[in-house]
């Protein structure tokens, strides 16, 4: 085992405060990474909280991790000490389900291993996450990333990025689809950039008339303020796919009515309160409201080639370990653009 | 114009009595049928009731048309007197919006001219539905019936058979694959028949323990009593695509937790209040919620090919005409194996 420093809340609802524990010595399919940055998800948030329940203390958040491999075991083939790499959402999955068959580890039929707040398939031991200063992982679950760009900005790809680019590949958005964003924080300026970047028209949605210049700054054609009837007005039947990062609650039937002929909502956030959907608002044009979780790992891979060959990366604000407190209680507030991002070297 | 005899509300709510009108001459364009048998679907009852808002009167009711060709137009090419010929919901289109040119007659952008309850595009005169001995259609809207099938079991497949066969080619169902059909009506009894033949393996969802046998006789391969947990947890992420023909009120989530990975549960039905959605069920296997509305024209006349080669007709009760008032009042309880269909010699 190998001493590791990191950040914990102990109890839920408590602060993180300095947490030292153990990882698992390399193995021989392991990568073990030096971690120099991790993003701050509003899932930390809520599991440090316990809101979706069965969170497991001490917990240290965090999975939207890059940094430097420092060793490799035997039999890795991926990855070389020096090399940057990234770990997401998972870091495990049972690897022969036919979820995990497709690629697609996060619907794995047994559950995939969260990078943290989960336990390890074979000992059962809790994972901790990137609010730390190292981590081994099996190579299957470890990403490459480009050393073209900025290495604190790339943090957030591995959950926000994938989570709206995943989506986006999924419905097959195109040159010239009409894609609209609703919410604009780490999720939605996500959304913005890829979405553009594949060619689309992207339109923002939202309540607040003052995000208009943030939006069109992070590539938004258009911009729509909700609550301006007119304006809705003008996209009604309009969009090939909305991206819905919202998860305060809302009348869905009014964005489902700005989608076209076999337009799709996708859902990636989860209000507190279900939704009412209007049958007849998905029936009068064929209209589809689905989900999507994070990625598989190839696809999170082709995001992360496809963010350095189109220089995408997140809007973040950097900040110091001891701030992360802080940092939580501004992100509930949306007081944040559009991601945290821990510098590890303060730990 | 010609002389035609039907049976019509002459208000909302009241019972239907003979009434005789007239009908266009036949047109350049035009097919002139002699109506033999017309199907009875639930929604003449919602617009004789005047329950979707915007109801005309006197109205005659009826888009499950079948009958003989007895004169056509000189510009008509594919149909000639005598040939067999059925008219379902939609007796015309804009012809030009991006829906129609897709063939999807029945997302028409400008709106679809109704068979009855609707208006004619150029004169805005009302037009008047099956429940008559005599209908002029432009050939684009009238379909060819094969003369192997009993002509009185067909005229359903135009309203209930397209409704159900549109969403199952939609969504690509193919031999061995899961689909569930939810409620036993004339949609239902159609969506079980075709789904098994096109190779499915076919289960009905229903809350009846009684309609066991039924649905095995009509091609069946499952049935799952609803209120029996342990048989709804047997086929947890199991469906491929759920066929929804239910408008009772009734909870989605514990129908949209049988969808496996990427399924799609497909409504047809409007439920009087919409139906509450918890975005985590479509997130954790990207599940879709989505609307189907009849089907195109060519899709139409695919369908009723495909009845004919798999030898598919509707099951019903033949009633003379003047039994619809009580037909009525025994389709909305339900009591009907599945559907009614007026033989127009009584008239």
């Amino acid at each position: 085992m190998t001493q590791v420093k990191g950040y914990a809340a102990q109890t839920a609802n408590a602060p993180l405060t300095p947490f030292n524990f153990e990882r698992r010595e390399v193995g021989p399919h392991d990568v073990q990474i030096e971690i120099l940055f991790c993003g701050v998800c509003h899932s930390d948030v809520h599991q440090v909280r316990d809101e979706w329940g069965g969170s497991i203390f001490p917990m240290v958040p965090g999975h939207e991790i890059v940094g430097r491999v420092t060793q490799v075991g035997q039999h890795v083939k991926k990855f070389k000490e020096g090399d940057l790499a990234g770990v997401g959402c998972m870091v495990d999955s049972c690897r022969t389900c036919s979820s995990c068959e497709q690629q697609l580890e996060q619907y794995c039929e047994v559950g995939f291993v969260g990078t943290y707040n989960g336990r390890e398939l074979k000992t059962q031991e809790p994972t901790y996450g990137g609010y730390s200063n190292q981590v081994v992982v099996d190579e299957n679950f470890v990403l490459r990333v480009s050393d073209k760009l900025d290495l604190a900005r790339v943090a957030p790809l591995l959950c926000a990025g994938i989570t709206t680019y995943s989506p986006l590949r999924q419905w097959n958005v195109k040159e010239g689809d009409r894609v609209g964003v609703m919410g604009l924080g780490g999720l939605g300026h996500m959304a913005v950039k890829l979405a553009a970047a594949m060619g689309a028209e992207v339109t923002v949605l939202s309540t607040s008339p003052n995000k208009e210049a943030d939006a069109k700054a992070l590539g938004a054609h258009k911009f729509v303020v909700t609550k301006d009837k007119e304006a809705m007005k003008s996209v009604q039947n309009y969009f090939d796919i909305i991206i819905n990062t919202v998860s305060a609650p809302l009348d869905l039937n009014l964005y489902l009515a700005t989608l076209r002929l076999d337009g799709t909502m996708v859902l990636l956030g989860v209000p507190p309160e279900a939704p009412q959907v209007h049958a007849f608002n998905l029936i009068s044009k064929r209209r589809r409201l689905a989900g999507s979780l994070i990625g598989g790992i190839a696809e999170t891979q082709e995001m992360l080639d496809f963010c350095a060959e189109h220089n995408i990366m997140s809007d973040i604000e950097i900040i110091p370990i001891d701030n992360i407190n802080e940092a939580y209680d501004r992100m509930v507030k949306s007081d944040v653009k559009y991601r945290f991002v821990i510098d590890m070297a303060t730990l």
